[in-house]
C-alpha cells in the first residue's frame, strides 16, 4: 500500500511517499514544492497543482493524508493557506483518492507519543522510522510524519476490523 | 471580447459572461455553481473546479475577473473562502487567461458610483446594463457586476493608450 502525506502551504508544500506492508513501513520519496513569491497568485496555484498532479501520477498512492490547516491569527495568512490547501486537496481528490486529514497535535501524538512534542522530536522520529531516507526539509519531514500517522491509523482500523470479524 | 466574472464561494460561486464591443456590453450567460454542504470538502472542491473548467471551455473568455475575497472576522469562514478562491483562480489560470481582481467597494463604485452602495442597487444596475438577462441569483449578479467592472477597466485602459498615442 502506497501512502502520500502532504503538508500544504502556498510558499512551500511538503510531500512524502511511503509504502506499508503489514506493520512494516518503508520510504519511497519525498520533496518540497516551492512557488515564487514574486509570481501572480494564480500562477503560484498552477505551479502547486501541476507539481502535485505529477507526484500523484508518478507514485499512484492508494491513500492520501494532509496535515490539517489551522486558521491563523493573521487573516491574510489564513486566506493564503486556504488557497494552497484548496489546490492541494483538489489535486489529490481529482485522482479519485480520498484525502484523510490529521491535526498537527494528532501527528505529534502518533509519532512521539505526546501532542505537545517539539518539531525536532517529530523529525528525529521520522528519520528513525524511515532509515536511509534523505529528507528534503522540514515541510517534507512533516509530510512524511502525516503519511506515517495515516499508515498507523489504517493499520489500527484493519486490526479492529479483524478483531471484530 | 468575451469577459467572465466570478464571485467565489465554497457553497455557491456565481459566474457571468458578457461580451464587450467598443462601449457596448451584452449578456451571454450567467449561473451559480452550488456544492453540497454534506459532501467531503475535497469532493466539493472537485465539483467547483470541474464546473468552472467546463464554463471556461464553453465560453472561451478573453479575460477573467474575480471579486476579491476578504479575510472574514471568522477564521474558519476565511479558510473555507480561501479554499474555494484557490480552486476558482486555478481553473481560470490553467486556461492561460490572466485573472483580474476587484475589491467589492470598487465594483460598487464602478456600477453605482459609490463604494458604499447597497447590494440591491448593484443588482438593479446590472439588470439595467444587461437588459433581458435572466439572472440566476445574487451571486450570479455579483459575478456579472465584476465582469462589467473589468470591461470598464479595460475600456479605460484602451482610451488612455489611445489618448497617449
Amino acid at each position: 500500500m502506497i501512502i502520500l502525506g502532504l503538508d500544504p502551504g502556498l510558499a512551500c508544500t511538503g510531500w512524502g511517499v511511503i509504502a506499508r506492508a503489514g506493520n512494516r513501513l518503508s520510504h519511497i520519496a519525498n520533496g518540497q514544492v516551492r512557488t515564487d513569491a514574486k509570481a501572480a497568485l494564480s500562477d503560484r496555484l498552477v505551479t502547486l497543482f501541476d507539481a502535485l498532479t505529477d507526484i500523484m501520477l508518478r507514485h499512484q498512492p492508494d491513500a492520501v493524508a494532509a496535515e490539517e490547516v489551522f486558521a491563523n491569527t493573521n487573516p491574510q495568512s489564513t486566506l493564503k493557506l486556504g488557497q494552497a490547501r484548496g489546490v492541494v486537496l483538489l489535486a489529490a481528490a481529482r485522482s479519485g483518492v480520498t484525502v484523510g486529514e490529521y491535526a498537527p497535535r494528532l501527528v505529534k501524538k502518533a509519532l512521539v507519543g505526546t501532542g505537545s512534542a517539539e518539531k525536532g522530536q517529530v523529525e528525529a522520529m521520522v528519520a528513525r522510522l524511515l532509515p536511509g531516507a534523505a529528507i528534503a526539509g522540514a515541510d517534507a519531514a512533516d509530510a512524511l510524519a502525516v503519511a506515517i500517522t495515516h499508515a498507523h491509523h489504517l493499520g489500527l482500523a484493519h486490526a479492529i476490523r479483524r478483531s471484530v470479524a
